[in-house]
């Protein structure tokens, strides 16, 4: 193990022995106590706070998607190792008991399993492309999701969760719509993790695309600035971790999903705030009681 | 298609149409709006008050499950057609060609996923009992959950979700204790219930169980009294749809779990509020939009 691994263990041992995350015996998931969750629910209302003036509409999609819809957006070309699909038995009572012997034998029961018409979600922003299909209005839109993600990356990190919680808002719209009001949010979710007295920087960030072709894509994705990170230390000065991120796709899923504006595919971006990041970044930061943290985080964070 | 179903897509469709659900192009699963979101949070907080003065430890699992403590509870005996699997793709960059070439051909590509150590959550208590593990008080312990549950049973019956979110409290303990709370809250729930003005009655209920051997254990649930459910009709009178649940597993879960209460297998018991169902039944009953509803029911709902 190395120092950043051993930085990760500690720091989650000691989440587990403060009772903030309970062990489920599965790297990357975890159940949550009221003081982490009160910490959470914090952290969305004063999203919200500083969201609300922009007037978004509010869109709850549950943690899974249509696999049909999945499959157009291009992520399992991109990065197929992070997808969840889901699977059911669809059997008869033959099939029941071949599923149960395998399960007492201790052997492997998937092949009873069949894929079904739904994925987990991958990031809170998918589930809303397809349902604005058609022709938007010349201003666009501005949506406000929040959602249990998954991502197939088991992690002694902490900060590295299979299923984890991103609250987001999806920007519909002509470029330079789309572009300046990203540019907008990069200051206030700048100015929000400085409120809350983290140790916040800018980085230009690439998704951790897959293979050989993936390098490429990393590298266009760079050049082209479609994606920052705000990252802040965690377990590791060295390599800090993302907590929120702010993303410019041009017109991909404008085109993919068939979204108009005045006869041209939709250009979209997002800002995503990753609440599980936020709150161990403060927990971290600050100690692992809420009540001890400086007085003008608490006021910042709000009740 | 049947009266039963005629009146379920006529409900769906006005839900769509009145932007109350989101068609996310597969049954059962859909967006909500923020008017939808409301009335949940809304029934969410009344739970709270109501529950409140019994104390409960909160705690809060994301919508999956360790599979080996999913495969420990009998589930996939019991109810094998609900249960989701969680898959992932581990392959190289070869199998990833193979995938995306299925993909690009419109054929099956479910060969290139694999098992994953998380299965999807079915019901909210379930990352509860391998979590209390050990030793417990004599008192016994009082849990509220609340998570996305996934069952797979597509239909157009917009209260048969595939993925729809639970409210539980979760009571462990000795036999009468857990038999005389469940009592007291199916008092409770039933009060609830006609406070909102809905048309409730008390139902002796048995699980969906599987295949032939699952009518004899439907038989011995009812016989025993293991499962009352509140029902409350949305769209047939005849065929009401359950909106509560209470349930005592006598000592199923203490004992495969290992949870021990004075040297003996905890028993444990739940009760479950169907968050959707509910305000879909709300819906129904009083009409699409919240603010005209009777005074004394948005009094009753609260804030």
């Amino acid at each position: 193990m190395g120092q950043l691994e051993e930085a990760q263990q500690k720091f989650l041992t000691e989440l587990f022995e403060a009772g903030l995350l309970i062990d489920c015996g599965v790297p990357g998931v975890y159940g949550r106590s009221a003081v982490f969750e009160s910490v959470i629910e914090r952290f969305d209302r004063y999203i919200t706070r500083i969201g609300a003036p922009d007037n978004p509409t509010l869109m709850r999609f549950p943690p899974v998607l249509n696999r049909k819809h999945f499959e157009t957006s291009g992520y399992l070309k991109n990065m197929p190792q992070l997808a969840g699909t889901i699977h059911s038995f669809e059997g008869d009572q033959k099939a029941h008991v071949a599923l149960i012997q395998a399960l007492e034998a201790g052997n492997d029961w998937s092949a009873q399993q069949h894929m079904t018409d739904v994925v987990l979600t991958p990031a809170g922003c998918y589930p809303v492309y397809p349902a604005l299909k058609g022709v938007q209005p010349a201003q666009g839109k501005l949506v406000d999701v929040f959602s249990y993600c998954f991502r197939h990356e088991p992690s002694i990190d902490p900060a590295r969760m299979q299923m984890f919680r991103m609250r987001e808002y999806v920007r519909i719209g002509q470029p330079d719509d789309v572009r300046n009001w990203r540019s907008g949010w990069l200051d206030r979710g700048l100015a929000m993790m400085q409120a809350l007295g983290l140790d916040v920087t800018i980085a230009l960030a690439n998704d951790p695309f897959f293979g050989r072709t993936g390098k490429m894509l990393a590298a266009s994705q760079r050049e082209q600035e479609l994606k920052y990170e705000l990252v802040v230390p965690i377990t590791s000065s060295e390599s800090p971790t993302a907590v929120l991120s702010f993303n410019y796709h041009q017109e991909l899923f404008g085109g993919l999903y068939g979204i108009q504006i005045e006869g041209n595919a939709a250009h979209t971006g997002c800002v995503g705030f990753g609440m599980e990041r936020v709150a161990l970044a403060l927990l971290k930061t600050h100690g692992l009681d809420p009540n001890s943290w400086p007085a003008h985080v608490n006021e910042a964070l709000g009740s």
